[in-house]
């Protein structure tokens, strides 16, 4: 027996010596080889068993034989001829479904030397094809009726399956309560359709799909080649204005608009989410899946381990660092030749540089790859990286609000010799990997990322890479699962990608490159990706502008622009709002002149801020049940006083998808308007020069102003060759300044620039306004008090 | 249209004003709903369309309409009455097929008020069953054929998969290359079958299944109540005589016996392995998936995150280091009512407690519910832990080789006020919580010794539980998916679990009760479940029996030691053996003498120890290509003077499980004999004495001496009541003393015991022999400098 793979066809030959068993194996084989699209049977009749031929998997089935198995097989009686009576009575049967018209078997068209006995054309109500009766060479013990019309279609199946396949999207039912139950409650209420089942609904192939339990699944980026030729659908950014410590609910807009877009325009779309670290669900945010009747569900996943990803990056993050520790320790404790002869170990003898090793020898300007050419100079170079303690940026990560890891000393055993020295951890999502994840294109671009980054800073001032170290391959192959985005669900059954959470301060807190991508070719032409960033629009949309669609090439045909009549009134002058005080009587209590202080504000500087990079803005007011009519109605008419193409009021919160038709019908119509994108800055612009454009044009600073530090920071980068990558403004979302408390639209301050940090893998340059947090604390009381499970259910409580 | 669920069989009843959409839609949600069982359909003609039909889940259909779907539906002319020409048809058709006799329709048997229109007893070649011909009541336009012997089996086919199904592994086959490849290179030569093919081929129903990705899948506990009635098959341990450095290799003749007893025997059988740490993959050990023809592939997805369970580990541990830290601070800074104020909060004027609260009330004493109702006093001693920082016993973990986190100090940063501390960070399978998760029978269990931890000690001597820390619950949480074991195959195709991963000095070092449990109804009452210990006999298979027997009732059949001709050489007398060194010639060339030496004393002793719990002792002498025929012969020969039941050499690295049958067949004839299995000490007895029987009756020592410090810790733990709980020695492997340079049996010495710590949620007390480090370190050249992946083909590199 011979499985021959040609043109992703095997053809399964006969070879006398075979059994039935080595059949099923070659078959099972050939069925579960992905690389194998078809598979034809040429056997000989005793081995084309009922068991081989229910083996064969009916999507690689060429040749139509699995249908045999479906009840047309026909045992013809050896003694009876060729064309026994059974397969005469079969084909008067499809005669008289009226379905299919086989002409009767003409002898001269039997050839008796072959396996087809007759061939004739049909024509039915619903195929045109060719059936074709076979029986066998010389031992005529089964006759069975095949249609060829299969072997046309299994052939052409490949080529078919490579288009785009139109949605056939099965909705879920949403029966709102009110009032609206707790969002797991609303989450565990509906059943979610299989992962699968919506996989194939939206025209992703069975190999495109790595399930993670029933419901969520990663998405190979393969299909981004199958679908090159497709192209993309429309793409909208939600951002939101400047918010209350409280948010405005910018993922419940983004949720609510594609369970509209999807399941009540009928319009194929996507939604892009965040992943959210584990550290607020159990501390004092709670999850982020959305809420109330707009959702990712089952939220519980969504918020808890989803597919991993976060724990691949705390893996790969501190996998770097304990290279860097450790690496120092051995510089500090071993001559150059020690160091030499463990780097470059001699095995059999010989002793060879790993290709890591190579390319360190290529960033040091050394040609050579043969370790015995090294001078001791040379060597010197490669062993020590020599890194200046004082200068270390990279940090330790876990994925849990502990704020006793702000700041640490380590190496304090006796086994580390004196060699402590103080750093502190991060929150996961503060790791620079995740911003890589958020910006990379493929594994490739990954890989070269991750190589990139610098941890900290020679005694020489040369920076030192995770190539350097030796790390990167590794971090690649850590990283190789959490590059494919995760596909969950909507409350509605619409489909949501869920990828990388970078944050908002020190990174440019959008959803990935990749889950963007690969959502506008499986959308269409026609179709709507609906992804969101992080904060106010002053940050998270203009780093979508700057350097998500920089890196990407990806290119917004419209901006939705979330607002609240609470942070409106917040900054038309109301009073504070804090989180854990009840609201003022102002933010419950109708207040116009109060709603158009906001507006004449902070959202029309919002709009404006959009205007900048050319892309048309859709005001959506996220409606709570305090808000009036004339508050709503005057939101919506000033907004679009202020530039906004469209204004209106969303209730998916209460009502899910048919809560913002209105808004769905808007998003559509200012997207199909011209677009004239434009970026805010070249990036061969002065590193100080792209800060004063953002803090100036954007934020409205009169002028910014360097501390000393940040000066010789910035000549830094910009002699260490980074003065081409974009700026990433870490400044309070709290206030278009960087003065929390300064609400509206702020004039006439100067923006300080304390300190200038650069995540070189990630690609971009970060300038600290102000102090940032990247590790928060648990409260007295954190989330976790709440949280259980029923042991017999599974059924987790206390999530919200 | 109505959807109800009776029995676990739901009947879709037709209501006039649905549309064929609402039945798809809810004919969806049916075939999702694991719930439901079964459907019958009793819908209008006109709704019974292909579209619905073809909705329908085959496995969910009742009455075989689904059958209908695979050409048999014949759309009558409703001119034609109520028996149209095409049924006719198709009786006759089945008549002449020789297979099913239905007889003519007769006008008396037609209820004209009814759907049936004739019913008709049929006896085929394979099948018994009626033939039920429907037409519809008054609207004839549709006539189906329908085997009413579907509805008998559908009706049985929910009790069917009750029960315990018959194995039909499709095994993979291997042709062993001579010199044997790498291991990644054999890994990836072998293609595996999907996760969900084995797990059909091993009995498991789809429900049953987690897939993470193709090639593995969690396995969840409902199987366990599934197969209640079912009888456990054989459970082997697999253990080793003491090792060398460089490890004997337990892990491949765990591998190897499998595959030759399911591959090559035809026998059931399944491996429970442990997952190994991602710290020694990128530091120096290298994959932990078995080598050369005796492995789990693909051997990368088993040596990095696999389903995520290290990391739900490192998460849930981190997250009670952070509340312990984090709560001390708080008690440090606030008032007895401003923190009874905020951990029980007034919500819209209401104070309640959380369950979790009420669980610390009743820990104190308190019955009370009612917040109101407490003493100042009673306030105190419920928001105070007053944890002594001196006492603290839990440490953060990663999975990560770290050295630099072995002793840091935490607290540094001025937010959190001056409160520092000292502590470290272990490796995260050194977590407690990793014992748990290998210890616990489910997921109740688990919830019960989760919240048992012991965290640290108050000021007042009490011990401090993760309950009282409020975290429990959502430690459950954390873990709810990690508790099911985690499917793989062999490269024979043969099943494995892996479960858990405890460290095998400070915990018992076995794989998971859970996955065990699963195996052994899995492969039946004949099978063979082959689990594994850490470690030598000394240490594994005592805790094994002593631990992990005791607290799951599981009994072994049958003990393998594994040994090598290196290692009893070794304890024969032979000279150091150390990882990076050559090995000395004595381990190369012949020597008898050596050889005699190590089975009269190590693997003499080995046998003992298993003796003492009165399980047989097969000795598996892992071949290496240097071992003489006579050296092999000797080992074989002396270890049944030694009272082996059987000695044979093995071969699997080489050959995969044909290189085993010996050994398997020995297995198989070892398991049937009677077992006499008895624990070594009483738990009753008095900590100090169950140490001494250890040292006495195990390691062969004279007597223990105990130190100061051990002795106050083993009075306090007796004061706290955790007298009964059993010991888990942290010793050297290297020895069966406490001196790892004592090789064979030594006696004469006194076994010192330095401290005493307690795992008080996985249930043990662990004295410390020695100093036990829990936190590898990365060489100067760690493994990932070799470690890369293709950016195209995704195929990783390096990994060994």
């Amino acid at each position: 027996m011979a499985g021959k793979i040609g043109l992703n066809v095997a053809q399964i030959c006969l070879t006398k010596d075979c059994t039935e068993d080595e059949i099923v194996d070659e078959l099972s084989k050939l069925n579960e080889d992905p690389r194998v699209r078809g598979v034809y049977l040429h056997l000989a009749p005793a081995l084309l068993t009922g068991r081989v031929i229910s083996t064969l998997a009916p999507e690689k089935d060429v040749d139509g034989v699995a249908d045999l198995n479906m009840g047309r097989l026909v045992r013809g009686d050896p003694s009876e001829g060729f064309v026994p009576a059974e397969a005469m009575a079969v084909m008067e049967v499809l005669e008289s479904h009226g379905e299919f018209h086989p002409q009767p078997p003409v002898g001269e068209n039997i050839d008796r030397n072959s396996n087809i006995l007759w061939l004739s054309p049909c024509v039915g109500d619903t195929a045109v094809g060719v059936w074709l009766v076979v029986g066998v060479m010389g031992q005529p013990n089964m006759c069975v009726l095949v249609s060829l019309q299969n072997v046309v279609l299994g052939s052409c199946r490949w080529l078919r399956e490579q288009q785009y396949q139109d949605w056939s999207l099965r909705l879920l039912k949403l029966q709102p309560l009110n009032p609206v139950p707790s969002d797991i409650q609303i989450s565990r209420a509906q059943t979610p359709k299989s992962v699968q089942q919506l996989a194939q609904e939206i025209g992703l192939l069975p190999g495109e799909l790595e399930p993670y339990g029933r419901n969520k699944a990663k998405v190979r980026l393969s299909l981004l080649e199958r679908l090159q030729a497709q192209p993309d659908g429309n793409l909208v950014l939600v951002a939101g204005i400047t918010p209350t410590p409280l948010g405005e609910g910018k993922s419940t807009v983004t949720i609510g608009l594609v369970q509209a877009l999807s399941a009540h325009l009928k319009l194929n779309s996507f939604a892009c989410l965040r992943q959210p670290s584990q550290g607020p669900t159990f501390g004092v945010k709670g999850g982020a899946a959305g809420g109330g009747y707009a959702q990712v569900i089952p939220m519980e996943e969504f918020n808890l381990h989803l597919t991993g990803d976060i724990h691949a990056i705390t893996a790969a993050n501190n996998l770097v660092a304990a290279a860097i520790d450790a690496r120092m320790l051995h510089e500090a404790t071993q001559s150059d030749k020690a160091l030499f002869n463990r780097l470059v170990p001699s095995v059999n003898g010989v002793r060879k540089f790993s290709p890591i090793q190579i390319s360190r020898l290529r960033r040091l300007g050394l040609s050579t790859t043969e370790p015995a050419s090294l001078t001791a100079e040379e060597v010197r170079a490669f062993v020590r990286l020599d890194l200046d303690p004082s200068k270390l940026t990279w940090q330790r990560v876990v994925d849990t609000n502990d704020r006793f890891l702000r700041k640490i000393t380590v190496g304090q055993a006796s086994t580390e010799k004196g060699h402590s020295r103080e750093t502190g951890f991060d929150i996961a999502v503060a790791s620079e990997i995740m911003a890589i994840l958020a910006l990379a294109d493929g594994l490739g671009d990954m890989r070269v990322r991750l190589a990139r980054m610098v941890v900290g800073t020679s005694r020489s001032g040369q920076p030192i890479t995770a190539e350097d170290l030796g790390v990167s391959g590794a971090l690649a192959v850590l990283m190789k699962d959490a590059i494919k985005p995760t596909l969950m669900q909507t409350l509605e059954g619409t489909p949501v990608f869920v990828h990388a959470g970078p944050f908002a301060n020190i990174a440019h807190g959008n959803s990935s490159v990749l889950a963007d991508k690969l959502a506008l070719k499986l959308v269409g032409r026609d179709g709507f990706v609906v992804t969101e960033a992080g904060f106010g629009a002053d940050i998270g949309m203009e780093k979508f502008f700057s350097i998500k669609c920089r890196a990407s090439g990806l290119r917004p045909s419209a901006v939705v622009l979330v607002a609240t009549v609470r942070a409106l009134k917040m900054h038309g002058g109301g009073p504070n709002v804090s989180a854990g005080s009840p609201l003022p009587r102002e933010y419950i209590d109708e207040n116009l002149s109060l709603v158009t202080g906001g507006c004449h504000s902070n959202l029309r500087k919002q709009i404006e801020i959009a205007h900048l990079f050319g892309v048309p803005v859709v005001v959506a007011l996220n409606v709570f049940k305090t808000d009036t009519a004339a508050e709503i109605a005057l939101v919506c008419r000033l907004a679009l006083e202020c530039g906004a193409r469209a204004a209106v009021p969303c209730h998916h919160w209460a009502l899910g998808g048919r809560g913002s038709v209105e808004l769905a019908r808007a998003v559509k119509e200012a997207s199909a308007a011209p677009s004239h994108f434009q970026f805010l800055y070249e990036t061969e612009m002065p590193i100080v020069e792209k800060i004063r454009t953002i803090a100036q044009k954007v934020y409205g600073a009169d002028d910014i102003a360097l501390s000393p530090q940040a000066e010789a920071e910035i000549q830094t980068y910009e002699q260490q060759g980074y003065r081409s990558l974009p700026i990433c403004m870490a400044k309070t979302h709290l206030s278009l300044s960087h003065m929390p408390d300064k609400k509206g639209a702020p004039t006439g301050f100067t923006l300080p620039i304390r300190t200038v940090r650069a995540s070189i893998g990630a690609g971009f340059i970060y300038p600290l306004v102000g102090t940032m947090s990247t590790m928060p604390g648990l409260p007295t009381r954190p989330c976790f008090y709440d949280i259980d499970l029923d042991p017999v259910t599974e059924e987790i409580t206390g999530l919200f």
